[in-house]
């Protein structure tokens, strides 16, 4: 598949969390359609979506189904199932392709490659018992920070070692799960690129943004980030070189801290990323749609910045003052639609933009 | 109704066009459902609605299900027949209200409303057949236009005169429909406003922009649009004046005509309009976003615009050329969805902007 989709063609998704809901929109803006596959009832994508298929990934029929009645398969996060995706793959193309998945789906696969590619990643080690990690501990030392190879997203599945003491008890509630030692960056702050590239090749990045975590979720991004023109080059140039290695074909996104020596890679994501919505206010062309975009063959968009903007994230009970920021000028609202409210839920988010006019 | 819907609320939208699907959209963006009502199929808001009925206008049930399952209903377009919102209205309230689509159903009545309101509007005569037209013609003279009391749009049902001789045939060719002939105006140019007005009677308007017609359809909207500030307030306070009449509730579209005497109306909307698309990418809250939180009694939104915009339509087989605008840049492309191209047909449109900060 290299030429562009005709717009009576079907994306499938899969994944029907908020960031399938906005790629939904996205697809739905070129004139395609989509199918999305979710496992959860009453997903945020299903209030936008042509056709919604609600089944487990275990399930092979509903996966086949799904995949031959899309052109082509995306997917809004990358802990996809191995065996779904070998059903899917058999029927319709999957982007962004099966090496960004195999490499962002294992944090030690994805150090370990990321450093061959010749990008500075911090000091980390393999973790699979107790041993492994006192040794690993002695070489990496403390602070260090202990994270599961797999599934881990919003802080979940890390355990902080302030002491080489902790590390029996970290080792107890990973209950065996294959881990790598992760250790400190000293940086300054943390910005990430959200990188686009299509099946032709063509690269194009969005501005770089700085990013503000509390309590290992995503709080804020602000564009632009505070980067030397040098920086922000490298940071560009460090994007497209991974875009480039993975044959790559859709957005990514990729975390950065910035150093005094350099930027270090924290991790990667093969899809859109939560750092990149404020690009819904800031640019004719958004994450969302650039991906479609690159999915769908068609032509990279203009991914310029028109405004600075800042992107909060409405996490939890940030619902209950929502009638108080619609109030707010100068800013965009972006609910999910998600019926239940949980602590450390993301539930939409505000983008507040600066305008260079002022009317 | 007059609290604010919560985010679980669904609002019903009359009509699956691309102002429906649009509105759909903007609805999801707070987080709101929707459930679309449409007689044809496969419409363009169906790709991106919760959910959809495919029912006549005529279908009794079907009406009453549908207003049953949701909170609040509004419309895309203004013909909906007369005996479908009496079913509507005795289950779910309807916004905007039904003295706005009474009113801006019937061109005869619009312009005698709006006369009785102190607005300026082309002259127009009364035409029931051939006696009365001949009579109108002598009043109103030529040039002018014969156009049905209902059901035009884009171009539709209207007979251009050139001289008293060519009532006979489009008298003929009007086959009995009730019409009204309108007087030429001597205009300089077509300007539109877009102004929401919320339950508590807040009122908020988009900068006026410029419209260009092209065979009765229109082609291009330029923001802004060339106005002296004395007349950009006249048209916000005569689009105010409108919304305050009829104690209106949502968006309204209203066309003026500049004159050398001042603004004449041509035509009023009770809905999103074409010429108000240019706020998806001018505004931090576009049009539809304005016209559901009116609608589901959220406060308005600001849309002060941070950018200019050119917004164009693209019709018929300008669609042969999608590739090539997706490739522009500050061009936002905005397609419909619309499986099949016709001569004429509104297949998408595209926002140009100038964004004053230049990267």
């Amino acid at each position: 598949m290299s030429d562009p989709l005709p717009t009576s063609a079907t994306i499938g998704i899969l994944g029907g969390g908020q960031l399938g809901r906005m790629l939904s929109v996205a697809a739905a803006r070129l004139g395609l359609r989509t199918h999305v596959f979710e496992p959860g009832a009453a997903p945020p994508a299903g209030d936008v979506t042509h056709k919604l298929t609600t089944a487990p990934y275990e399930d092979v029929d509903a996966l086949a189904a799904f995949a031959r009645s899309v052109d082509v398969v995306t997917y809004e996060f990358e802990n996809i199932p191995t065996a779904a995706l070998d059903v899917i793959e058999a029927l319709a193309p999957i982007r962004p392709g099966r090496e960004a998945l195999r490499i962002s789906q294992d944090r030690l696969t994805e150090k370990t490659w990321l450093e061959a590619l010749g990008l500075s990643v911090a000091p980390f080690a393999n973790v699979t018992d107790h041993a492994s990690l006192e040794d690993a501990v002695q070489r990496i030392g403390t602070p260090s920070i202990l994270k599961t190879r797999r599934f881990g997203y919003d802080g979940k599945g890390q355990w902080r070692l302030t002491t080489p003491a902790d590390a029996a008890a970290a080792c107890a509630d990973m209950a065996g799960a294959p881990a790598v030692l992760e250790g400190f960056v000293d940086f300054s702050h943390e910005v990430s690129v959200i990188a686009a590239r299509s099946p032709a090749g063509e690269v194009a990045c969005f501005d770089p943004g700085e990013n503000l975590h509390e309590d290992g979720i995503l709080r804020r991004t602000t564009v632009p980030a505070r980067l030397t023109p040098s920086q922000r080059t490298d940071a560009v140039l460090m994007a497209a070189k991974i875009l480039n290695a993975l044959d790559y074909v859709g957005v990514l996104g990729a975390e950065l801290f910035v150093t005094s020596s350099g930027l270090v890679v924290n991790e990667i994501a093969p899809r859109v990323h939560n750092s990149g919505h404020w690009t819904q206010n800031g640019c004719a062309v958004d994450q969302f749609e650039q991906h479609i975009r690159a999915v769908a063959g068609w032509p990279l968009g203009d991914g310029a910045r028109h405004s600075d903007v800042v992107m909060e994230n409405l996490i939890g009970d940030d619902m209950d003052h929502v009638l108080e920021l619609a109030r707010e000028t100068n800013t965009a609202l972006h609910l999910y639609g998600k019926t239940v409210t949980k602590p450390g839920r993301k539930m939409g988010h505000v983008n507040r933009i600066t305008p260079a006019r002022s009317n």
